[in-house]
């Protein structure tokens, strides 16, 4: 990710800024091409139903680039909101300058291989939605989050892997008893 | 696409296959670093979780590339299948190569454009698979794939919403009631 750093900091318009927690740095509805470089600190994103529930797209943490792909890609309103769970700073960029950018062919394979490791994430996820039971997906996400993981509180987890948190918790439980 | 489909039969080592209906390329456990261009017909991928049942990750139409990203990537065996839906004429091609291969970077920035959208549609699809009703999900689904829904049989489109049949077909009789 160093590389993707340099890139931020020098070739294009992009501006670090120092954010509370909880700090809210997109909300649905508005129209934005920005993204989001975590310098240091831990953001999520994430949607909020009919019935006003949160549901956790991801987290990010430091090294990762959070933002709306969606939105950015068809032109349309964002659907996320996106917040500080930690104090952070955080680099702001505008996508489109970043494609546009006067970028070397290295840094074009780096930015090709960090978007393959995205889809692969993401596909890891719609698998474990469809056909994996909760606590399969609670260990699933203890793999994927390791490093992070006494960052993020429970009723988030819960959130992220669509179960309530008293199902977490009796996940939590019966995993420690067959331990 | 059309860039993409010249790369694939010019420059990097690729071989176009007719494979009849119901032909299987790939099976989970399988290693591999194969991707699949789909030059004319339609395919999916799925998995089969420990009941047996079968869970729809996509379909692809011409146009599409269809690959286990997340096996590729993390260096894992795959976790999906992909058979034909129909008589189908396929481009198997290594995506190692592929990214390995001497592109120009006008081929590097449209490459890096296809990931971004890949992106974006599977960021929709989690969040659809989180936060939305069935009827919604179905209304999503016949937006994404207005183009080729005539060809998906509907205990298919049932498996990638991740309903019955049955819930499928009382939600289509609704939306014809209500119009």
């Amino acid at each position: 990710m160093e590389n993707l750093n340099n890139i931020l900091t020098l070739d294009i318009n992009a501006k670090t800024k120092h954010l509370k927690k909880r700090e809210i740095i997109q909300k649905a509805g508005e129209n934005t091409s920005l993204a989001y470089y975590v310098k240091k600190g831990l953001l999520k994103s994430y949607t909020i139903d009919e019935k006003g529930k949160e549901h956790i797209f991801m987290f990010a943490s430091e090294g990762w680039i959070i933002a709306d792909m969606e939105s950015q890609e068809f032109k349309q309103p964002t659907e996320l909101f996106i917040d500080c769970i930690e104090e952070s700073e955080v680099i702001f960029f505008d996508r489109k300058c970043f494609m546009l950018a006067n970028l070397t062919e290295n840094q074009l394979r780096e930015n090709a291989h960090l978007l393959a490791r995205r889809i692969a994430v993401l596909q890891k996820r719609v698998i474990m939605l469809m056909s994996v039971s909760a606590q399969e997906r609670y260990n699933m996400f203890l793999e994927t989050h390791s490093k992070i993981l006494n960052r993020i509180p429970q009723r988030l987890i819960a959130s992220y892997l669509g179960v309530t948190p008293e199902a977490l918790s009796k996940i939590r439980g019966e995993i420690a008893k067959s331990k």
